[in-house]
């Protein structure tokens, strides 16, 4: 889930520079819009400790007139506060009409600590997250808006940042011990703050993830998204009254550049190493060794009757090898024991039902492996960017996802996602040996040739279905696919080494 | 919450005859409609053994065409089922589009039944209702229409109808030990189904409570409702496409006749006996001595440090006595301790905010009272009537003050909700004496006069209110108000007997 808020994203100072004027002046014009209109705006700045929380706070009140703002930070409940129930501050606290409210942490805060240090179990957890859901969609229900940022910083990057803290003699005071155990915990964190956001990420109340490293980047992100958000539901309300939109002041074809600016961040694919190779010779032998390796253990596995089922999804871009490193999986298994599914068009029966029907009608029963090419990640790739499907089904998909696929390991399959990536100009050169090779060249379509001309709109989705779906219980394997044979070695031996995993933890039971 | 359920409505054989070739008419022309406009139908029938959940949805197919209807029922998995997750049966028989699927307890009857035999506590029960919660959802948000009855019998009831089938020497065979075991675990029965219809009734998927002791009124009122919910999607379905509202056939002014026989049904305050009173003597007795008690309960509730804080809230019709109730508790206690909120209309900064906000600011500190005079109950009440909120507001509205309750409860505060009762020639009777008593006349208004023409309504509104959000953790007590000295040493005796539990409670922690 984190995986692309610790890309090393940056803006210059000077890019900086340039941009803060603008913006600034846009997210005036549109906080006095939002006063106009009425709206209460939420918004809750949560995330790990020194990813810039505060500076953010700090920012959004200097950029924006801070008459209509009130900023909340919650430490221990004073008595007043303890005699009544929980929620009663955060009540107390709530923006009227018109008014911003930031939020530090607030109602997120107890749930997370008190799962770290053991204090709830998961399903306490739950409880908490689901009575969050219903307060929040209380507030989206009356016409709050409600926008919800976490910042990230990688383990590394939080000790970096304290250590740094320590060497200055002026800051030093700022790092305690209890930042270090905090940091300690860092795992712990991260798993509470994946289970939290899955939870709680909601069609009205969603969570941004930002990458909190590097401040000139976390302002522009977090600027442009609460300004976009903004403007976006002003539009949507306006509609509805049959207003016309939003015009920010005579600054609307400027509201691009920061925008512009921020997409031409790395995205989790570019962050791929593009040279990793095996020789054929290597590859020859290693993949001798892992395909009897896998034989072996699915044999084992199946033997000791703790064979669950084993769901392999593959998705990646066209021509990316999809079909080759299946084939050298199926060849370690028994016929019988898989089957897989290539996801074309639905039939009728399939488009008469919810989309995730299709994939719950092939799950594999006790010991048995379903492979699918291509799969229920569709929704959220082509089905957005060809806009096959409408904004608010892609973006609610996410959860459904999520939730599908808990059901799915928490009944004992081991689920695992491969992404395989091919950069643009391999794929150029395999488009033309396929159209040059003629047992290949049914396989290339003007479809693919009209996809490649998607490819940000591409990335940009694989970026958020990562973001959003890549969790400890289900965790996406990003492959890097330009030289092939490295490709069907690294999914060969990753399916492997998990299933080896859960065997033993199996065992250990 | 099941009060509503258990006032022994019924519907006569020759009202029946007459009423059911229409609505079968009706049913099946709705059916066609919705298949024509390739909407899927969900129907969920759980509820209490006995209840009638076989016969209806026997019914249901009888009277609509059973070529677009599949039933299913579960028992134990089958081994293909163990083997892949537990939502897997139900996904496998969800409708497709136009087609209707009854399901008889599917997927609430795992949860019910292993919190009833104490193998899940509260909070694993609340995870399983928050699955089927997305469950649900996704359904719903995927376009179908999802309609949940749930049959009740009271206690007495149930024992009757094991007994009748019990002398039955034809249906003996019928009555198991297994069913006289859940009969003794009735009242556990009640709890759970009461935890997860407040959790799980939600605005795409809510919950109807139907009496099922009567036949003929339990099958007219399920239909009655399938119909009138399908037509209302229907036409919501239509209003975004700009088509005409459904005719059903030409039988839409007919369609009032069921309904209104329906409507004719006992409501809870009718149900209430009117000639309770209490002499002026023995009124003048019993009113000192819980005036001492209460004095003397809250006292002792103070001094233990233990002293929860005491929320009392009166709803009732104009002119049932509420003032005069309330002076007869808040003189026992101390001025300083309590403070009684007269609920008028909104302030500004009220206004500007979500309609619960007003009451979670005056919720009283541990040990202190607070007194609505009306209460959060207007949204639910006035609002509704009047329509000063949209139905959509006001139908969230129940799930919402259930879990402001919960709030509350939880968190260690006494709630107490009385609802005072006069029926009408009484209320009339007091208008009357007031308009002729000079320091009463204010307390008279047009207003006044204008409820009156709209009881009906008022008792429709509150017959919902209380199966909605009448609860263990927090009952709705209702008064007999037609005699104020009987209605006013009941309030006054209620909230002693409940603090009294309270406090003993707390010392046996």
């Amino acid at each position: 889930m984190f995986e692309t808020a610790e890309l090393g994203r940056k803006v210059s100072k000077s890019d900086y520079k340039k941009l803060v004027p603008e913006l600034r002046v846009q997210l005036l014009e549109i906080q006095q819009q939002v006063r106009q209109a009425n709206i209460p705006v939420v918004i809750v700045l949560a995330g790990v400790d020194g990813a810039g929380k505060g500076a953010t706070v700090n920012l959004l009140n200097e950029w924006m007139d801070p008459r209509w703002i009130s900023t909340h930070a919650y430490t221990d409940p004073s008595d007043e506060e303890r005699e009544r129930p929980p929620f009663w501050r955060y009540w107390r606290d709530l923006p009227g009409r018109g008014a911003f409210g930031m939020f530090m942490s607030a109602w997120y805060s107890k749930p997370i600590l008190e799962w770290v240090h053991e204090v709830t179990d998961h399903s306490e957890l739950d409880e908490e997250l689901s009575q969050i859901n219903n307060f929040e969609k209380m507030v989206v229900d009356d016409g709050a808006i409600v926008i919800k940022f976490w910042m990230h910083l990688s383990r590394a990057a939080q000790k970096r940042r304290l250590k740094k803290l320590e060497s200055d003699p002026l800051l030093r005071w700022k790092v305690t011990e209890k930042d270090w155990k905090n940091w300690r915990l860092y795992e712990r964190f991260i798993e509470v703050a994946e289970r939290t956001m899955q939870k709680t990420s909601t069609g009205g109340a969603p969570w941004h993830i930002i990458e909190g490293e590097d401040d000139n980047y976390r302002n522009l992100a977090v600027a442009a998204i609460v300004r976009d958000t903004l403007k976006r539901k002003l539009d949507q309300a306006r509609q509805l009254t049959e207003h016309p939109p939003v015009e920010v002041g005579e600054l609307t074809e400027q509201i691009e550049s920061v925008t512009e600016t921020l997409s031409q961040q790395t995205s989790i694919l570019e962050s791929l190493p593009r040279d990793l190779v095996l020789e054929k010779s290597e590859y020859k032998r290693a993949l001798k060794e892992q395909q009897a390796r896998l034989s072996d253990l699915f044999r084992k596995a199946g033997k000791k009757q703790k064979g669950d089922s084993i769901i392999l999804l593959f998705e990646g871009s066209d021509a990316a090898g999809k079909g080759g490193a299946i084939r050298r999986i199926t060849a370690s298994l028994d016929a019988r024991s898989y089957r897989v599914i290539p996801i074309a068009a639905p039939t009728d029966e399939e488009q008469a039902h919810h989309y995730l029907w299709r994939f719950w009608r092939h799950i594999p029963r006790k010991g048995r492996v379903t492979i699918y090419d291509r799969s229920w990640y569709g929704r959220v790739l082509v089905e957005r960017v060809e806009k096959f499907a409408k904004e608010e089904e892609w973006r609610r998909a996410y959860s459904e996802i999520n939730d599908f696929e808990e059901h799915l390991v928490s009944s004992g399959v081991l689920l695992l996602k491969f992404w395989l990536h091919v950069d643009p100009d391999e794929q150029l050169a395999r488009f033309k040996l396929r159209e040059q090779t003629p047992h290949k060249a049914w396989k290339l379509t003007d479809e693919d040739w009209r996809n490649r001309d998607k490819r940000q709109e591409y990335e940009e989705a694989v970026d958020d279905m990562i973001q959003r779906t890549s969790s400890t219980i289900a965790p996406w394997f990003l492959v890097e696919g330009n030289n092939k044979y490295y490709a069907r070695v690294k999914v060969l031996t990753t399916v492997c080494d998990q299933l080896e995993a859960q065997l033993k933890s199996k065992i250990e039971e």
